[in-house]
């Protein structure tokens, strides 16, 4: 351990996990380390779910307000999730009980845009943070934090809160020391600075984070892995949708639109999401970059074969093969990966600058072209925006995937009008489904309309879709944006009823 | 004419009107100076219009594909619409006879991010310009133009279109000469420089514009006000919104969450606007800055008492008494007042960097907070979405503004779903009407549903809107967004079909 914990102030806060806890009360504001499933605390909110339980058990109120960088694991949101502990979550979760707390309306959940949630701490709208519980590595003889597999908001929360509990993780590889890239000329307006990066590669901070020595509260040891997700192999239409994606990059580059190396690639996670960078690592493609918010599988392969120089991110979300790739090679991994905290990974400034080709996935998109990436049938979240907001509304590209019907074809992607708006019409440039790509760049709405509907909507729901769009015509208040009211939301209203969008 | 003209190349290219509307022909894309009603080009407009109508009468189709930096007026698009002869246009419009074309479907509308205009121009989004139509008021030695009053796109346009043709109008006073400062440092992705601005005040460009001698096919004289709208005099409604929204800066400087000479302020325009600026011009406040895409009369009294210091934006919007005392005190003007390009003036990264405090105006919002700004009913276009995206996402603080009720109150602007969304529940932290102010900065969705009915709505329609919202609560799919889609779009079909949205 003495590796692990090279400085003496640490080393005489070690403690338990349930004695860390026990310095949480009961209304604290909670700001931890974590960014989809990776290098978020573990022991301490399991700690904490128990004094939970337990003080339900006794008849006594116990919960918190919980800020973490994205979505963690079933030992943070997951076991507090379950112990009814969380009254107020943001800004993004991914853990299926903790959705169904927000589902039923026991937690209250501020879905945010990643890239925003610094500032907006920093201003106050969050409260002021009692505990932070920071994810590490290991800790410096300076006493400076090595943190694990993501960034997130970690600079941010070690410098506003009262406390801090850090978790050395012994399961994370060591040898990850020196992937990080911590930004810290942050400054609140008039004072912001430049951010000065103007290649993904670009490296423009340290790769340790200092943290005040008179909040440190705990330090508690754990070993156990990041809640990692079993690849998702794409499936025949995830496949689909990747080679309309590459036939359309390829045309680009060809017209002379995008360079021959393309740009900077964002992408989501999941099925598609690999499947489209598996694509790309078959392809011609050379010197890809990648510029987004997490590294998934697809990217670790890419960086393996070389087709990808560099990659940075906030995080990583991974299967655990491939985490177990980068703790096997960690030396390699970490000359061509860089984690940056999220205000700069997911930065309006940045994400504009480089000229970013955002891929993310959806819900679903109406007619027009608005995206629904977060709330089925407008109001049970799934997930949450996450950095798709950041991402699209400044992206040099901006594409939108889907299968074009979900649950068996008794759901269709695309619908009359989307019950609940994440992007609007002029933030979605192209949308493709297995059926194939609506380039939707310079069309206008009602051009848009039969690009959708004529290319990516399932045959199935093309004719519905066209008696739609028709009837819309017929009866709207104005033709920019032809609808038609009392029809517009039928289609969730009947699956509601019905189990099926289809008549 | 030597004064305005100075350049040889440019004396010689001098032609009416008429003979340079005939450089335009049917199908072409035709790019202009102007934004929200300043420095567009008038003569050549209405000449081509008349060819237009002969044309039409003759039986023969004779059209263009129009974009500008943003509105122009009655002159350009006026004309042009009662022509009939625009098939196409973008980015935005603010002129009624255009306005009828596009909600008659004559005239398909590509409604833009203002700041995102020259770059998808520059990405072949709109396809190859024709022909560009530059007011300026001037022409240098050297053969640069002098802009008029608003910068736009008309860097981007003298750059791309096959021929050029500059309106000379000496309506406009020589002595804004040196008030435009024109950033030339643009490159496409992954050659994008940092836009080295860190205060409103600082010029990072040049004062006029070269363009290539090449492509110069015409120049037209002119002596033709701007389209200057009326001031519209803040009536009591504006006057006790302007005063929720200074009590709430002026509480947010004693919290301490804003400096005591607050941000740079983005407004939009009209009486509402004006109402605000004046509050601000009244206070106690010192040393404001402006940094938005127009300046309103309000900002010129604001210069004028010292209050204000500097004031950058993409042009003018004034009254005709306020643009007359422009043309009087141009020297002085000229010294406070910084005009750029859209893409400057828009840029997420600015926005983001000075940390902009914007108040924009909107339609409507839903009980959540969402915004639509353009779409009446969700399908007429009232004008555009303008830059109030540029800079509602990327503000530090971004407020929006309303009545609670319009047509005498058989329109509430609170409605319990927005049939079109502009501005997504992220991106909307503060709403102000008449009745009070919903400071919804780090509240969840269904805390933001009581905050807006319960200090934003009308009276009249509060206990309207909390039925519906207990009815969603009830029967939605889940509570993180309750709605329930039979009822959600009901008040705007109710308006369409009884003339108003009360029961």
């Amino acid at each position: 351990m003495k590796d692990r914990i090279q400085n003496k102030d640490f080393a005489a806060r070690v403690m338990s996990a349930e004695d860390a806890a026990r310095l949480i009360h009961h209304n604290d504001l909670v700001v931890t380390s974590g960014f989809t499933g990776a290098g978020y605390p573990k022991a301490v909110p399991e700690a904490l779910a128990r004094r939970m339980t337990a003080a339900h058990g006794a008849g006594e109120v116990f919960s918190i307000r919980l800020l973490t960088g994205a979505s963690t694991g079933p030992q943070l949101d997951g076991a507090l999730a379950q112990a009814n502990g969380v009254a107020f979550r943001a800004p993004y979760n991914g853990d299926s009980a903790m959705r169904a707390r927000i589902n039923d309306g026991s937690t209250l959940y501020l879905d945010t845009h990643l890239g925003q949630v610094a500032q907006k701490a920093r201003q106050g709208q969050y409260g002021q943070p009692n505990v932070a519980i920071i994810e590490a590595i290991a800790v410096t003889a300076e006493g400076h934090l090595i943190l694990s597999s993501s960034v997130g908001n970690s600079p941010t929360w070690v410098q506003s809160a009262d406390k801090i509990i850090v978790e050395i993780n012994t399961w994370q590889n060591p040898e990850l020391a020196g992937i990080h890239d911590i930004w810290s000329d942050v400054h609140m307006p008039p004072e912001t600075r430049i951010i000065p990066l103007r290649h993904p590669a670009d490296r423009i901070g340290a790769t340790t984070l200092p943290i005040n020595r008179d909040c440190l509260a705990a330090v508690v040891i754990t070993d156990e892995p990041d809640r990692n997700a079993p690849f998702a192999q794409p499936d025949e239409t995830a496949r689909q949708i990747a080679g309309h994606v590459l036939d359309f990059l390829q045309y680009e580059v060809k017209k002379g639109r995008l360079p021959a190396s393309l740009l900077p690639l964002q992408s989501g996670v999941g099925n598609i999401a690999n499947a489209v960078l598996e694509g790309l690592n078959n392809s011609q493609f050379e010197n890809l970059t990648g510029f987004s918010e997490v590294i998934q599988d697809g990217m670790l392969s890419m960086l393996e074969s070389g087709r990808m120089s560099v990659a940075a991110a906030s995080s990583f979300s991974l299967s655990p093969e491939a985490a177990q790739r980068i703790n096997d090679n960690a030396a390699f991994f970490r000359e061509k990966i860089i984690l940056r905290q999220q205000e700069v990974s997911n930065s309006p400034e940045l994400i504009r600058r480089l000229g970013i080709i955002a891929m993310n996935g959806m819900i679903e998109a109406d007619i027009y072209g608005a995206v629904n990436s977060t709330c089925i049938m407008g109001s049970k979240i799934q997930n949450g925006i996450g950095g798709s907001g950041d991402f699209a509304r400044n992206a040099f590209l901006s594409i939108f995937v889907s299968p074009s019907t979900a649950k068996n074809g008794k759901i269709s992607a695309f619908v009359p009008m989307v019950p609940h708006t994440d992007h609007i019409m002029q933030d979605v440039q192209v949308i493709v489904s297995e059926q194939g790509i609506a380039d939707l760049r310079g069309l206008a709405p009602v051009e848009r309309a039969r690009a959708v509907i004529n290319h990516c909507a399932h045959p199935d729901y093309r004719p519905l879709l066209q008696d739609y769009f028709d009837q819309a015509r017929q009866h709207a208040f104005g033709q920019h944006i032809p609808h038609h009211l009392p029809t517009a939301l039928a289609w969730h209203q009947r699956y509601m009823e019905t189990g099926s969008m289809a008549v």
